[in-house]
Parts: C-alpha cells; structure tokens; sequence
C-alpha cells in the first residue's frame, strides 16, 4: 500500500507556486522554511545546525542547497532539478558564503527575489549572516508565509492522508482506553497503546507506508485529574483514579500528515458536576460544526462558540481559542479565533475543541478534525463523543 | 527519586545571566528563545502560534508572559516573579500589542534593552509585529546566543541528568539489539524495546522522574543496510538482513537533557570490508578520545581525526564533523569542526562520532557521550564499541 504525494502533485506545487511568485513580479525566491521546502520539494530531513535552502531560479528551475551528508539523501528523494551541497558548518568557509556563490551564479543578484527569511535559523547552534548582508539583490521582497498560504487549502490526496492518519489514531486512542484503569499510571497505559498501534498499523500497512513523523500514538501529556486543568501540560506519569475526568491525545503521522483526536474521559465514575461541565463543552463543538461552512471567516465560528459559552455563564472558564488548521505541522494558521478572519474555502482542514476548565475538578475539552467541503464539513476523527461512551 | 534542577540553581543561572546584561553595559532583555526560557525559568511549555516572552526589568525582577492557557501552568512550574497573560493569537488584540504595553509598564522604553529577535516567531501559524516597530527603547543590543553560551558549561546536576540520560539510552539500546534479528523490521523492533527501556525506566525511578520530552528510546532512522549510507535518514520501516550494517541511536530525556548513544552493528555476521572499515571509524573515534581536553579549540579536534582519515585515504567517505555539544537540545554549539574555534573547558558535553560512509555498502559511525573534564575527558556513554561485541 503506497501512501504519498505523487511527484506528479509536487511538481502543481512547484508550478503553482512560481505562478505566486510571477503574479507578483518577483523573477526568482529563496525559502528556508523546513516545512515549506518538505512541501515543495518531498524531501523530508532532520534540521540541524546545517543550513538548508531552497531556490527557484529565473528559468523557474528548482535547487536545494544542503550539507555534504544530505547529498545522496536529496538525490535520492528530492524532486528537484539540482542538489548543491556544503562540506560541513561552520566550516572553514561559512555555507552562507557558499550559498552566495552559488546564488549569484544562477544569476539571483541580477533578479527581483522573494525570501521567507534573511538567512537560515536554527536554535541548535547555529549563528551565520543574513543574505542581504551578503549579496545585493535588484529587489527584494519578503515572502514569509506564501507557501504557507499555499498550504491552508489540502488537495485530495492531501485528505486521504489525514483520514488515513486519523484511523491509526482512533486504533491507538482505543487502546489508550482499553489499558486505563484506576491504579495505572500514565506512561506505562501510553506506551502500551502506543507500541501496539504502531505494530499493527505497520503489519497492516507494509512497508510503503513511510510516517515521516511518529506514527500511531496516544498519550495524556498530563492531562489526569485536576491537573488536566493546564491544557498544554506535560507528562506527570500520574496515577489514574476512581472520579478523574482525564483528557487524551491521539494521532499518527502519514508521510507527514496529521490529524486530532482528543477525547474527555471519566475513570469508573463521573459526578453531576462532570457532567454539567461535559454536556456544555459537547455543545459547543456541535455549535461550531453548525456553522463551519465555505465563506464564512474563521472569526464567525469562534464568534458562535463564545456566544453559547456567554449565553450559558461559562466564559470565565474557556482559556482558547476553538481550533486551528493543520497538516504538516500540528497547529497551522488560520484559527477559529475572534482575530482571524481568513474566509473558510473546501479542503481546509481543522481542529474543532472548544475547552472549559475548571481549577481543581479539571479540563472539558474534545477535539475532532474535520475538512471544510463544498456544502459544511466532513468530519475526519470518528471516535465516540457522548458521555455513555466516555465513562471508561 | 527525584530527578530535576534545582530552584536554587534556576535562580543563580538568572543571577548570572543579569551579570552578563549588566557587565554589557544593559539594564533589561527580552528573550522569545523557548529553550532559554526553560533553561532560566525551568517552565517546559508546549511551543505553538501563542507568543511566549521572558524578559527582566530594570530591577532585575523576572517576568512570564504566556497565553492564557499557559497562566496558571506557569504559576505552578516557573520560577519567575512574575506571570502575564493575554487572551489569545490572534486575539482580537494582537499579543505583541499586549506585550509592548507591559513594557511600557515596566519602564523598558526608558532602558538599555537587549533582546534574543526583535519578535516572537514560529513555523505553526505566527506572524506579528516586530518588537523595535511597536516600541522605541533607550538603547537595543542584540543578545542572540547568550543563553546559549551560558548553557556550553554544564553544572555538576546537569551532568548528572545527563548521565542519568545514558543509563536508560544503555537499556533501550541492549533490548533493541537483542530484538534485532535478520527477518525482523525497524519499527516493530524499535517500538518494543522503546515500551520496554520507557516502562521500566518509570517503574525503576518513580513518579519523581519527569522526562520533559522522550523517555528512554532507540532507533534505527533508516539507517539499515546500504540505505545507512544516509547519515540523516527517515524510518523506512526496512527489514534487517543477515551481513547489514546498521546503525542505531539510542537515547532519552530526563527533565529535557539529552545523550547520545549510537553503533555501528552487523547482522549475524560481517564482511572483511566491513571489518576494515568499522576499525577505521573506532580508530578515528579513538583519536578524538585522546585529543580531547580543556585549553584546547574544537577544531583541533577535529583536524586530529581528519589527519586520521587522511592518512588512511578515507578522506573522501567522510561526510559531517566529528561532534556536537549536546544538553536541552540534541545538537548545540560549539561543534568539532574545523571551523569552530571554541575553546574546550571543563563541563562542555559533546558526542564523538567520526563517520565514514561508503556507498553500496553502508554507514560507519559511533557517537558517545562525553564530558570535558579538568584534566582531559569523562565517558558518558558505555556501551561496547568494539567489533566482536557488534555481530549481532
């Protein structure tokens, strides 16, 4: 089973975006973006302090620049025209010394270029000029968020990796379940599930399935009992107990591609109170489903959860916005957020999770991912949502 | 057992870094740095659109500013004097716009300021303002690196954190050789030992021990047979076969500090050729082991194991440098690379690890862990390195 962007696919990409960049009047760009050039290019690798560049040069053909060890690598699964590479950084000579030759032997000094960032940038070690210090350009232009732009909107096979993805999820989510029991601790129910799913999902899948990334995982990230009222915790290897309400985390990466599933949950037992908490942040999502459709802007769903939320005295008690997109990265722009109003178009894909938390009880919050189609949504993460379901 | 920096320590490295400012002459910073914020702060967050700041006033009080989900996490965790929080990104106020404003309230405008970047910046979704477009200050200096020059020289506890990162990278490693079999495939073999080395980790040291990133883990990354030759793969999901080399990585993060542990190992058997090269890579390894000792500069390192090579007509299979300081982060600065002139000093921790590649073939490479110490070097890492114990 072969899971992945056709280089048919890669080469749109390329094409379309060349077509960005002479829409507006730039002859050539430089992007340093690891996600970007994973996109425009196929070729995933691990950043370092070794600058990575890609360029597209005034005869619209594509290079990447990289260190001498990723040579062969870029070679082998690059679709690309050229691959240059650097000895090694700092390296006697500087790679940003060696990139400036090489730019300006393609000619990029004499051409109107677009670049997402002045330089490369890591935090692992790395230091170097900017590009602008080294060579003048006829013009330059920033570009910093085009390609991401490009991204917001996931073509069909980009959706069948994140379904796919989101079905490896709901087998390690349902094992996360199925090993949660009072008594145990976080880590060992984690690593449990994690290992299983990940085992059958390769044995189902064969060896054309590549996670660049992690693939099937759940975890709780801390999230168990009053301390899941920090929605970005981490790991504590807590106890599970009789009465906690704990909120998971499940994914799995396809060929890079993600999804969300997130699920509140009640070891044994839930009181009044949990389930008060839980019907209101259940209705919520509903709200938001109800209303994500095509040209409507981000705001507008974020706008109806925080009504319902107000409407029912609630406010005080929600620390997030309602969700974000995603596909190569975990959380992409735009955001169900009162501050983006980015219009919704088909084939965005998003987070929906609305949350309440409530110091001392704990964190109300599901998240399912869903694609905007033609006439709504389609929701992508399956899992059950209803309270019967999540007493566990 | 309990496994962390002290507060204590947190709080000198706040003091010594306030020196720093002072002794250059500022009265303030600002730093976006995630990694140097918890290496101030010891408040480990999960990165996303949301902004997150440190910065120190003119009376040398220390603050937070994070989303508003992130408020009450940072009041538990940090040490800090002060937390802040705004709403949300993009929010209908711009969190830039909200940070400008307690600047202002702390009179940084009026000050000496030095600052990591002029804004907060991540790949998820984020864009903003620059700080310098918002707010015009006495006097800006560029501080960028100088947290992470403080954090070159590890503590003695920080030392220990890492050693007790080795022993738990040791048992991953020793259960994913022993799961190793021709026949068998990378990631069943990798995530079997990885649940294994992780469960036992948290039954051996208690609910004391935080990983603050992965437990206990070892790979493969495609590093199997002649796909090896890639320094820097992706899992490939690849079946081991009898006469393969492969090369392997184990590791694990204890309170966020990282070793690195990685061999050059032969299934069932090996090749003279093989044999001549893994000798080549151990000898290489071994001049470094000698060369290494305080006083010196990282390049001399480095130029000691390319003499080696060099003399042994390999030079054209080398492909990286020889090593990396490691600590909160896998790869930091300074590197042994013949363009880094660093000087060695006691408490610097880097991997060892000259490599040769050899297309068709595979990949030759170690990499320990070691410790810069008074007089020459301390092993970290202790797994068998020599040839006999590596048939598989």
């Amino acid at each position: 089973m072969i899971l992945e962007i056709p280089k048919s696919e890669i080469k749109e990409r390329q094409k379309k975006f060349m077509n960005t960049l002479d829409e507006n009047g730039l002859d050539a760009c430089i992007l340093f973006s690891t996600t970007d050039i994973f996109y425009l290019t196929n070729f995933m690798f691990r950043p370092s302090e070794r600058p990575i560049a890609f360029f597209i040069d005034t005869n619209n053909e594509s290079h990447l620049f990289v260190p001498s060890l990723e040579h062969l690598h870029a070679e082998n699964y690059a679709v690309i025209d050229y691959v240059h590479s650097y000895p090694e950084y700092p390296g006697e000579v500087h790679p940003m010394n060696i990139l400036k030759e090489l730019l300006k032997a393609n000619k990029l000094n004499n051409a109107a270029v677009g670049f997402d960032a002045d330089g490369y940038s890591s935090p692992k070690g790395y230091s170097g000029p900017l590009i602008s210090d080294l060579l003048s350009f006829k013009k330059t232009l920033s570009i910093k968020g085009w390609v991401e732009k490009q991204r917001y909107i996931k073509s069909d096979n980009e959706i069948q990796l994140i379904k796919e993805s989101a079905r490896w999820g709901n087998l390690a989510h349902n094992l996360l379940v199925e090993y949660s029991k009072a008594g145990s601790r976080e880590m060992e129910i984690e690593g449990r599930a994690t290992h299983e799913a990940t085992r059958i999902m390769f044995k189902t899948l064969g060896h054309g399935y590549k996670p660049y990334g992690n693939p099937a995982h759940a975890f709780y990230r801390g999230q168990i009992g009053p301390h899941s009222t920090f929605p970005h915790s981490q790991n504590q290897n807590a106890q599970l107990e009789r009465g906690f309400n704990v909120v998971s985390q499940a994914a799995c990466d396809v060929w890079g591609y993600k999804s969300e599933l997130e699920r509140t949950m009640f070891i044994e037992e839930a009181s009044n109170e949990q389930e008060m908490y839980f019907n209101h942040m259940y209705e919520a999502q509903e709200v938001a489903f109800r209303t994500i459709k095509p040209g409507i802007s981000a705001s507008e769903v974020e706008k109806e959860v925080q009504k319902y939320f107000k409407d029912n005295g609630l406010q005080h008690l929600v620390r997030h916005h309602t969700g974000h997109n995603m596909g190569l990265l975990n959380h992409e722009a735009p955001f169900f957020d009162l501050g983006d109003h980015t219009i919704l178009e088909p084939g965005m894909v998003f987070s929906v999770e609305p949350g309440i938390y409530v110091d001392g009880l704990g964190a109300f919050r599901h998240s399912d991912t869903i694609a905007v189609t033609e006439s709504g949504m389609e929701m992508i993460t399956y899992y059950p949502r209803d309270f019967d379901s999540l007493i566990i």
